[in-house]
């Protein structure tokens, strides 16, 4: 750090992200990409032409895109806002909604705590329960900025619309926040109630059930005044933040919606495939909703069990908070590397014990 | 706007981009863009392979593309940021370095404000002398923030090095941001400056020379103090912010700089070419190092000059700030587009006198 930086920012602790490995010699099982590749109409549609135009500025305003998602979702554009990937929109709106605090579990996505100590937002962490569902009684009434991923990282539990929409009503000063990144393998989305519900904001991304993590593409469905919110921010920060090539690709991705619904159903047998395995080899596995499962297994430490697959070749994610320290997260990717998965730890798992 | 938005939020005025059409039906010299596609190597670059892999996270410490960059510079990686396009790093600038206040010339680009308000940074609006040259003295001994674009927008109008330097060196506890999205132009970069100066942040764009403003790709050249600093804000907003094809194309468009640095050279011409057609048709223009000139011209008006062009297929960049209504912003296209800018300028002139 340079002595120029401001206080606050001096004393903030970053987001980790999972390991990126550039060398492609793991299976990788830890940052909940898809195993499967972009539709054929996406890889069509990244002509010679598109690349030739990068030396032309982007749509600021993502029309066809906004149109397509619109479509798609079954509401109207002005309902729909894009980001360079979903973090920005949970970006935006810590920096816009958080003046009377912030609430969210325990145990969730890491990013949530960074952004509320990077706007000096007073945060209210609210345990999970005993067994890692959400304790929605103490997300009622409390009119601060309310954020819930849904299903829930890294657990994969969800929560139903019912308890959502309980949680919508009982704040209604303040926007409640539906981080729905995994809601394709299983979940249901809220964003039908952002039509009821103005203090109702739900975010989506296109990293997971749409193949396109390196594309960075994110959205969020609400009112369209919260649209305009969001919509001021990126005009006061970076108004050409989705480049050419992920708009034209996102477009196409929406009209080819069914390969990827197609490819959240494959990815869903192979969790029940992959809980089942693990099951018969001990372990206690959380009920995803999620295109990850959360594990733990008595006489091997999640540290220790995370260590020996990467020794092996495959990438898990391993947190050290303590709640949830004896789990990994592991990805579902394709049957085959499921498989390859669970053989490897059948392998660690007989050196063990 | 939403009731929920907190109130600074609401009182931003966000930053007007310029018009992108989507229909392709102008001669576009109004956003600065080059007027020569991405070098052969960058087309070639965008594999199908590479598409696939969109699946896939990006490298967030974009490695490849920092060594590449710390080449071409004659640096080091450590010294070297990448960002979503340089509005990125003038905004995490603003964010971290603007505690004490800030610096920049009344007349330039027009974001520096917005960030300003956006953290709630006192501004010290610098007006340039009456040639519209950056008044040095002013802006020696401020000791806040200092932003400057060098060349400057939308004048054109370089400052020397020994001039950056004498900032640089009044100002020893505040940062000096070099804005140099121009500097290929005709201008000389600031970036060797940094290795002397812990203080000197040097700014760079893709978007304008390298033919990639669709591609978002920003840098920033400065002690590895600095860049700590910026990367810790990536790490706290957005650690994935540039995509994965977009790394591939940058890459590549380092190692074909020549083919850049000619086109460079190219629209240098270009742009002797247009001001002495301007200055023929009784133009003032200003001195400009930059890729676009800033002309006005005696009775027409510059908005009228520009309703005008837009009429005739042409559009350019009018400001409506007071010192500069007169003027037009021009981008410099290829020969041709800019003989049929001068073309369709001749036959305004000849109805309107």
């Amino acid at each position: 750090m340079s002595r120029f930086l401001n206080d606050r920012l001096q004393k903030i602790e970053s987001y980790t992200p999972g390991e990126q490995p550039q060398d492609k010699k793991y299976i990788k099982l830890n940052t909940n990409e898809s195993p499967y590749p972009p539709s054929e109409g996406v890889i069509k549609a990244i002509t010679e032409a598109e690349i030739k135009d990068l030396r032309l500025y982007c749509d600021p305003e993502c029309k066809k895109l906004k149109n397509a998602l619109a479509e798609c979702y079954n509401t109207e554009p002005k309902n729909i806002f894009l980001s360079n990937g979903s973090d920005d929109i949970l970006n935006f709106s810590f920096m816009a909604y958080g003046q009377s605090g912030a609430a969210f579990p325990d145990i969730t996505y890491g990013f949530y705590s960074v952004f509320a100590e990077l706007y000096g937002i007073e945060t209210e962490i609210i345990p999970l329960k005993e067994d890692f569902t959400i304790d929605i009684g103490r997300f009622c009434g409390q009119n601060k900025l309310v954020v819930i991923a849904n299903p829930n990282a890294p657990t994969g539990i969800e929560l139903s619309l019912d308890e959502i929409e309980k949680i919508v009503i009982s704040n209604p000063d303040s926007i409640v926040l539906i981080d729905e990144a995994y809601v394709d393998f299983g979940g249901t989305s809220c964003a039908e109630l952002t039509k009821k519900y103005k203090n109702l904001l739900c975010v989506g991304t296109f990293s997971k059930s749409r193949s396109m993590a390196g594309a960075r593409l994110g959205f969020a469905i609400a009112s369209k005044e919260i649209i305009a919110d969001l919509e001021k921010i990126k005009y006061s920060t970076n108004p050409y933040n989705i480049n050419r090539l992920t708009q034209v690709a996102g477009v196409k991705a929406i009209e080819e919606n069914d390969y990827y619904m197609d490819n959240c159903k494959k990815i869903c047998d192979t969790r029940e495939y992959t809980v089942k395995e693990l099951e018969a080899l001990g372990f206690e596995v959380l009920p995803s909703k999620a295109n990850f499962v959360f594990a733990k297994r008595d006489k091997i430490s999640g540290e220790k069990l995370y260590l020996k697959l990467k020794e092996n070749g495959v990438l898990v994610r391993h947190f050290t908070a303590e709640r949830i320290k004896d789990f990994n997260r592991i990805t579902i990717g394709s049957r085959e590397e499921m498989e390859m998965f669970i053989k490897t730890v059948k392998e660690i798992l007989g050196e063990k014990i």
